[in-house]
Order: structure tokens, then sequence, then C-alpha cells
């Protein structure tokens, strides 16, 4: 198991981890497989979303916060962040993706995202690797 | 694979399962590896969030409802049950987190729900470990 | 590592790919472990849901595009699919099930879909199985 740190700048917003998480990959010799990718927090969530353009991050926050604004005249929860937990199950608390030929399988446009949606924080993010069986660590 | 059964008590309510999932890895003796957490049905999901103030669950059902109410004009779906479908696939059919240490790694707030949303109803929770490789069993 | 190719024919639709994947499952001569299912696109997800009625299907299309219109007077993005995007995050793009027997575990009412947010295209789903350990090869 590795851990990565991320800090966050922000109330809400997506934090690209793509290469660290490919770095975890590369140094665990697993060649095919998959990796599980785990936040370890209740109000920050792990997607997978375009890395090309940062108008599209900027949309999945706001639209969001339209969806999910942080008063809602029935909520209970005295620290005032229920809609941070709700995105968090929205978008997932964890992420598995295939790893192919040593690296995280991606589609040209998909980046791995760390969703803050309760920050500025620092956030730890669990990664673990798991090989497809004999003849696929490198 | 192993099951666990839950008893829901009320048309939408997320349920704690985490001590019991924890006794299904202790049992299968996986020190370092995954855990794949699978609903059986169409209606309930499974989520990591916080398992500190139960507010925090009363403020999330409570908001998917009013973002998913019972009814509209367009559901086709005679069962009535067309939100509880969409909640299902928001919040995930299955969730995969990390095994560290022979327990199932969570962050001190972090604690795994079925999230009943047709209740009330005997839900089966399916549970499969993968050990990461060699010399990870106990 | 497999692929599988899903053809959409709407800009929205969930499109049912069970049987190739169990397909996939069969020939992989996995028994026991997981099964992990990929979209390799940031506007197009994967879900479980009812496999019956395909009014549920229909459902929650509408319902999805209800909450998340094509246009907002915020939306920076400049392909106007940012809801697409944003769809994608909230089904999730990938999908971790249980192999049990030799099959991937559903329940009776559960089949596995394609979600098309931004079609109609080709789409590439990719498909990585992890046995559970020693004995569970067929």
């Amino acid at each position: 198991m590795n851990e990565i740190r991320v800090r966050s700048h922000a109330r809400s917003e997506l934090i690209e981890i793509t290469a660290q998480l490919q770095e975890v990959v590369a140094q665990s010799g697993v060649a095919e497989g998959i990796v599980v990718v785990q936040s370890l927090h209740t109000t920050a969530a792990i997607t997978v979303n375009e890395n090309a353009d940062p108008d599209v991050r900027h949309d999945l926050v706001q639209k969001l916060s339209q969806l999910a604004p942080r008063e809602e005249s029935f909520y209970r929860h005295a620290e005032g962040n229920s809609d941070s937990h709700l995105k968090t199950s929205l978008f997932g608390p964890s992420l598995t993706l295939i790893v192919h030929e040593g690296r995280i399988l991606l589609g040209t446009w998909q980046g791995i995202y760390l969703c803050e949606f309760d920050g500025p924080r620092e956030r730890r993010v669990a990664v673990q690797l798991v090989g497809s069986g004999n003849g696929t660590k490198k």
C-alpha cells in the first residue's frame, strides 16, 4: 500500500493526480492488473474526467455546487458541510482502474482527479496495486 | 466469495456495515489487497461516508430525495421507484476498498454503508477479497 | 486486458453490455475473483441497473438530463458537453464487479450498462480480470 498527499487551495476544486499515480504504479513493478485509488476522507472524492480543457473542471464544480448548495433549510449536520459529504458519495470515495503494460490505462482525454469538496486542506490518497496473476510481474 | 444480509427499516436510509465487512476480511486471512463490496440489487447502493454524526446520513438522504423526488411527470416505469434506481447508479452499486494489515483501510471518519433506496427489505451484499500478490497472505 | 466496442445511436442512452462481458470472463478462465470494467472516455460511464423493464433506462436518462441540462449560463467549456462530463463522473467511469463460479455475479435484476452521454459514437470499454488467489483458476 502506498499513499500520496495532495494539497488543495479552494473549497471545491479538482486536482489532477495522474502523474503521481503513474509513478506509484511504475515503482510497484506490476505490469498487468488493477490499481485502487482511495480517498481517506468523507469530503473528498476520486474521479476520472477531461485532462485537456480546464474549463471542464470549472463547469463540473460549478454545476455540482448548483445542484447541492451549501445551505438547505433541512440540513441538521452542524459543521455546515453536508453538501461536501453528498458530493463525495456522488463522485465516489474510491476508483479502480486498469493497469496495462506497466501503466494505468487511460483514454486520450482521461486524467485522474482528487475532488476537493471541503478545502483548502491536505488530503491523503491511498493506492493499492494488484497484479492479474502469473507472469504479470515485470 | 462471501455474502452478508442487511435488514432495512425505511424507504431510504444508510445502514452501516463496516463491522460485518471487517469480520469477513479478518476471516479471509488476506493481509494486503483489496475488497469488493457489491449490492445485488438495483435499488440499493454501497458508499463510504461519515461514521460519527448521524445527521450526515439524514442530510444525505434528504438532499438526494429533494434532487430525485419519487414522482416525475415523465416517469414511465410502472413500479414507481425510478428515483430509487437513479440514486443507486449515482452512489454506485459496488465499491472497492483497500485491505491493509488485515483490515479494510478507512480514514478516521469513514464508515461503509448499504444505501437503502426502496425499503424496507432484506438486502444481500456480496464480498470478494483479492490479495495483492506473493507474501500477502497471513 | 481485453477491450469491447460499443456503438451508440443517441446522445444519451444506456446500452446493455452484460453478455459481451460475461463472454470475456468465460474466455479468461478466471473462476473466482473480480472484473474491472472501464470506459476509456470522459463522456461515457459504466453502471449496473435494471435489466428487465426498459422504462427504467428511459427514466434514468430523462431525470439525469433534467438535473444536468445541456445549457447553463455559467458553463465555459466550448464544446457544449459539460453536462456529459458531469453525468460521467456521477455514474462513474469504471465499475468493479465480483466474479464467482466463472461468471460475473449479478442479482436477478442487475445488468451492466455503458452509459452514453455524448453520442452517437463508437465507444471503447476495457476489461481486466483478477483472480482471487490460489486455486481460483479453472
